[in-house]
């Protein structure tokens, strides 16, 4: 069959200097289309979930879209089915990825992204839980999900905010890079997208592209990391055959 | 029943410019004291075990001390029932809680160090399963362990490498403090005490001092951070009703 799949990951909602947002409204806009009027708008990353769904609306408005939120669903799942787009906006990577799975979405949201091919939207938590698994989230873990396994709406893992190796540091916990390693010392572990802030993955069926200007960095198990600029066909991590090593 | 404990609960294995352990070499000497001959190593927190286990008993050694790495047991439940010092190391805190219960570790380290009042000494990751839970780690959730709770020997959290925020820094990751608020926006959560590199919590009993020379900053669920110097006297952390918010 072939993957409906469109997907736009981006690494952070917010960039240093601009709104909510400002940095990737024009993928967004480009990414939606005209097609598209409402956004189903998914929270649960921020404990406050209703201030979250206002900064989103409002946004989201001023770009032509209309917003509701599944928090204010009574049938989450039934909002999932009826959904025309959906977006999973950042906070904790844990907790969004509990109320995913303790509001039974995970298969919904996998129907209606792999098979009916509705666009979805992650930023930071939200591109983590499109991933494989939440393996590699920066985040606290300040509630326990059920599994790390996440939508698995792409075969490798996302480092959102990934950041370089500050030369100047005196600090002493690991870096980005030494974690991202720590997890490849483990056995069948994916490769991790270490996507820098102002980056963006769109993915289309098969096709996978770096948008924004900050590139990535790609770590393969067993390989040396990698940089990639903006505009990297970035189609071959979509290849199940290269997903493990 | 009286509490038996003693714990030497250090933030940071290295501190910058220095070698391993050096920094709080002399607390862990005044610590374990004449009557301790030689330590139970618990090197999980790392992927190569001997390595970590090599480098840890070059340290001791020149302190005196001899040491046994549990990995290099043939029984791990049996080789901490006769440990006269146990001492857990740092590296990545999921990786090692899940040892600890696969290796069905957790009650008889707490027994020892509980009822038997053997010295307990955590370094990093090993001070972070020394508490309630890990819910409040800095690493990257690179295994699933079956559970986040800890051997619990006290009843709050500690988040090690405390890291105050740069004021200068143009990334928009959460910083640690915006972490651990996010963990106590979660309802029944304990204090969390952020101990910065080069400081070290001692208990002994029911007596909490910290100890080093860079200080903590508290956490406690509804309250407003605060400050506190080392020779700051904790001990009503470790007053069970002062636990849950």
């Amino acid at each position: 069959m072939e993957n409906r799949r469109r997907l736009l990951l981006v690494s952070n909602s917010t960039l240093y200097g601009g709104g909510y947002l400002d940095h990737c409204q024009e993928h967004i806009k480009t990414f939606l289309g005209a097609q598209v009027r409402k956004i189903l708008f998914v929270p649960y990353a921020l404990h406050d979930q209703t201030a979250y769904a206002t900064l989103a609306r409002e946004k989201l408005e001023s770009l032509g879209y209309g917003l509701d939120s599944i928090h204010e669903s009574s049938d989450p799942r039934e909002a999932v089915r009826k959904a025309e787009a959906i977006f999973i906006g950042g906070g904790n990577t844990f907790r969004l990825l509990k109320m995913l799975y303790d509001n039974d979405l995970i298969h919904p949201i996998r129907k209606r992204v792999l098979e009916d091919g509705i666009p979805y939207i992650g930023s930071s938590a939200g591109t983590n839980v499109a991933t494989v698994s939440i393996n590699t989230t920066n985040d606290m873990p300040i509630v326990y999900p059920p599994s790390l396994t996440a939508l698995q709406l792409v075969p490798f893992n996302i480092n959102p905010h990934y950041l370089d190796p500050d030369v100047n540091s005196t600090h002493m916990g690991e870096t980005r890079e030494k974690r991202i390693m720590q997890y490849h010392e483990e056995l069948n572990t994916p490769p991790v997208l270490g996507l820098r802030e102002g980056s963006l993955l769109l993915v289309e069926g098969n096709k996978a592209t770096l948008q924004g200007k900050t590139g990535a960095r790609l770590f393969v198990r067993g390989s040396a990391p990698t940089e990639h600029e903006h505009g990297t066909d970035f189609s071959f991590l979509l290849n199940e055959s290269f997903k493990i090593v």
